[in-house]
């Protein structure tokens, strides 16, 4: 079965592909564990959290499709089980069970920074070798930090 | 920090929280099994399964979102992180790569059963100790059936 | 051609496609015999009773396909053609030509009455072999019990 | 009880009447007809085909519900009873049980050309006694024949 | 100042902008005695005849912008001031203050079928000039017994 | 047939219903009027006016209703139909056929003047016999002094 | 805990918060005893009225809420607890049981009348102690007296 | 006047309806108590919880209807004036006046798990008298039993 | 590769299809130039000329397709390619580059008439060999000639 | 170039014009000082409270331009532009860089307060001058002091 | 009549131009081709073609409508006449009459390359003179991907 | 009170920092200042140009809050004061009192071209610095760029 093909050379479909597969990885483990902290959340400042989470899940889960389609229409399958976002993701760990919101708030601002970091990376890394793929980067770089503002704002 | 309390014997919220986190990991697994199908679908038939699998993804959130809500609410913290879900799932194995639609639809029908006969030992193992989240459990059995007689008619 | 197939037993299967197979012909034969109503009522009570009985219909139309969808999922096909609605129904005749309003909400009443007597029946006979059925038709039977008494209230 | 009095000659009003009431039966019984492929349906191309399925029931029920109004608007009572469409229908016949899509598409071309056929002659029959009921029966041949070529395209 | 140029003749213009000029002469009036009589009515149907009536208005208004706008498209000079209407119209009168339902429902017939007859003179009359424009006044003739049937009916 | 009752005492009640029903003549013919130069406008500007004419017209037919609505609520009956408006409207005269864009404009713009100033004088007039009913001539006054400002403000 | 301060002086932010609490307690046992009617009624007109009393519980509702947050932002308290409303209301007892369409509309016309009576007292005492509330009153008395009339009609 | 008739046994009746008219009472004494705090609130949480009790209140309003209505539809006439609500609500008492945050969580917290407490021993009640009826309580006690997580869970 | 069949004789498919094609090019290069205009307008008209177009490309483009989905229910192939577009069409030329507001409504004046005048021909045409095709034809005339007088108004 | 013409005299346009410049600018510069701390905001509150004021600088903005629209409808040209609003504003000064949310909260209580203060002697201003427009200061008056409650509360 | 002026050097227009008149030119044919294929497709997978065409043409009018807007507003006159679609167009031939759905899907995956193709060296020419354009031309390319991809998977 | 922290240097920081508070300056006072024109515009093409304004005020104010929200989304406090606009703003000064629609389309066209060269040098500035801001000022920069040609467009 011949793979989807595209337009770019081998050389930009891989550092294209392992940018794209990477932000795959982050923002399906985002989506899950910004989810884990919505349900177990306790504390005074419970609804605005959590509905706070809801919308980082929201936009995770969208860019998450859009980066994934991304890949395969550049002729790279992506890989979004469940053993390869546990296995691949750089994403900070979340202890199981109840999570008072103080913690949810420092636990969620590191979680974004470590993504935003990574994707920053692969914005510089695409810039050459596929600028319609660094464009959907960069769009979701700013949807992510705008995200990463508003819940360190609660630190300040 | 003490837990969410509610109005379920010790014993009961234990059944009743078992199949809950069970119900949990099978949805999560499910939505992104799904998605994983979704998209490294080729063929013929791409365009109507990729569109039907994604029926059945959004059909899965939601009802993992309703039965993890359903768990805390007992006073059961719900885990639905990648590790848990990795660890945990039961669900029938995908390779990764293309999918030729056949392939898709076989192993989304046995993905789909094997989550369905689990979830009709969970209606009965919650029929006495919690018949609110029994419903709940029937409720979403129903879609999942319903979503399996699709799938499976197209082997017919 | 093989059947779909599902996780009942024979037995069970049996006794809910019996259940299933009724409640739609019970239904298709109430959304003809409510629209027949609807087009040759007169009266001065004609607008009201008119829009009360789209009412029903829209109702009758959309649990007939949740119902038949229900028995194929189960692996019972199910049969809604004219000529077998013509021959299976039990629902109470309706003269052809104009009805008066008073007439209408009577026969309507028998109609309702009739068919909520039967699907009580069906409630308990699902209950062990399929609840997933059964909670189907008990929350059918609560919208044909609620058009019952809003039909009835009229004669009161 | 006097009928509904229109503005049409005694003998227009029977012709009128009966293209009304003829439109009706064959209206209502591709509803229930169609709803009967949708459900049994299989195949690989079980998908797109139940859609499609539902896209023409929709049209013929709005349309069998116009046909209706206009024929008591005239002065003749409409029968949509199941047992009138039972007996007067012309619709081709369709076997009970599970429907392969191959043969629900030669089917349902061959049932819309039947019903196609008698709503031509019922355009040429209302032309002169009521051109506003033929605009409407205009109207609904458009819409039947645009689904007799989508239906018939999958058999070229 | 030119007048609008249109592609009829001369006395095909002619013929079709009495026809328009008379149905919205009709419609205007049909408009401010609907509305007359959905302010003062009173009686124990009040309120389903009160919303009845505002169904007519509705589509009275609707089709006297048509009809003048089509006027106009043919280089007709449509005429709807008050005077004109209360000069030129045919449409039965309606005393002033409080009307009872019966009476209400019996005008309203009356008003409907006087209208009625004239549109249906206007079908004839304008089937040669400009089938464009008669195409119009079949379809607002529909609606008006549409609306007639619906009226009438509570005189059964 | 007894009137509807109010709280009014009967000398209130008649500079009420006076003023109302002044109002609603003025609202119907600015509809009648606003309607016959949208129809029969030419000109460069024609198509800004002929959407502006629209915004007017529907302003005063939903005030109209309302004003009728609270005569009748005070237990006035108001007179809308076609010979009473011919008749009692104070609204500047509109010549028939074809209308100028700057001609329409300046016509308007004189309408709207005079209606404004015998809302105002209505304004007045009910302050102490009934606030509520003032309420809603103040409110609507607000509109048509906004029509005639962005009306007039093309003459400037 | 200091109350929340308004620019009204103690007097007339006492007559006004009096006001207002008694408009509250109307509010809402009209949108009580309107559901009493709704759910209890009998008769050949329960449709239409059944519907109507839904208006009106909807109507009061979105006023009662409009009128509590008027009196907290001009520091007052309001008091909705169900044994104030029961202790302190005036508005006319309803029998339990079922309800003749003839006595509800007889009852909720009396009801509406005697809150419609104290409102015209609201109205007159807020006028100078605060205009901004005052205006809140004539807009909810206009609607109540609009119901009152449709309500009254059909005694009529 | 006879009441409105149902296939329920008197003695299944009479469980059913008691179980129903609770219900009623402790919905509605929720939907009053939640807008007294919903107005009432104090503290720096004020807007979060201010927004929170609507939803509750929302949700009590509507399943209240629902329960009422099913009660007269099984031949019960249900209770809700106000005089009712204030004499038979065993839901825990609300002082007047402000209402700080704290208090207005924990006194929330102690309504839903008194209110869901009795639905609990409802839904066990109505099991056999009238499966229909328990299915109706299974799902109002979920979302209740959901408000009470996200009420409990800001004082964890 | 077989055609899809009609019921038309091959004599009537043969007129009914050189119409429609011809309606399609027509339709066609109607959206093209529109848009050509819209673009590429110039002059203090500007913003309300440039609405307009695209209000007729809107419609040129939502009736080519009614059209070419007619052509091909009757069994001929549409051709609405741009070369048999640029071939075929007998719509006034268009000059590239930018155009004044003053001759876009003269062009466009000159377009739509010319349109308009091959339609009316079509209507025809038709009439005889199918009156389905013509009732659209007649119907989309109606809204070229709508669209003539609302551009011609402005020459006025 | 004349002005825009209204009914008042000289002195109550004076006055009126007056009111409304004054309204204007409290109200524009509520708008930007609402959205400057809306960006700014830190701690804790940070998200309910960010929500709450973009709810605030919404109304404002609509106020305003109905404010500024009522002018020029009066014949008083308003002036919105920076500097104006820059120098004439009232409004409390907002210090530059990030806001604490309680800060946030007592700053914004002063700004609502100051500008309530100024709309209500607008209210008497206009009362005679012209009842129109104190209805439209009445109307939002009313809603900076629902706003200035809400924010209030939180200091309690 | 000057032209449009903008900020871009003479050099920097000419190129931008360049590659803003042939997108248009090619997403124009993708347009015309595309409902060519919609109308004119055959097969077993015609439902599911004639849908995802109709995605891409929408898509592609939407993307010529930016980008033909994109070049006026630089001061550079678009042409998207028929004539000069059909002569300046590389995108590949399609064959008049009745179309295969394999050739179908053959033919669009060969034309949607051929037009990524030449987007992708518009991305590289304009990158320096205008990245305002670059970026339009950056969005469209990626919609053009994904709509390759998910036609040419249908072909693995 | 530490800052809120991104991910830039501080030397990146700085200079898109000083790129997003120079675009917030000028839009914020594109949005002051096109009010201002929509309010006190005349001229016979006032109510066109008058729907124009609006439309690039509200997308001022759109973008506005994009920007604002993405200063401080990378550590840098916006400044959207009165005082600020007025000290910062290099947008051309706009005369007080009533505009004429010719001067309005000059200055708006001088305004806007002022912005977009100032945007442009922030396109250049922020390339390197931070392409996620500058990606922001590109998509603004084109919807700027489109106003500008719809406005001066009318200078032609």
């Amino acid at each position: 079965m011949a793979p989807i093909t595209s337009l770019l050379t081998a050389e930009n479909k891989k550092i294209t592909g392992t940018a794209l597969q990477g932000a795959l990885v982050d923002l399906l483990d985002l989506a899950l564990v910004g989810k884990q902290a919505h349900w177990n959340l306790t504390g005074r400042f419970f609804r605005t959290i959590h509905l706070q989470l809801d919308d980082i899940v929201s936009m995770a889960r969208k860019k998450a499709d859009a980066v994934a389609e991304r890949a395969v229409a550049i002729g790279v399958n992506p890989d979004g089980r469940a053993q390869t976002v546990a296995n691949d993701s750089h994403v900070p760990h979340l202890e199981a069970g109840p999570i008072e919101d103080g913690k949810a708030i420092a636990a969620m601002t590191d979680i974004l920074e470590s993504i935003i970091r990574r994707m920053r990376e692969r914005i510089e890394a695409t810039e050459r070798p596929d600028p319609v793929s660094q464009d959907l980067i960069i769009g979701l770089t700013r949807d992510l930090e705008k995200h990463h503002w508003m819940i360190q704002a609660q630190l300040r």
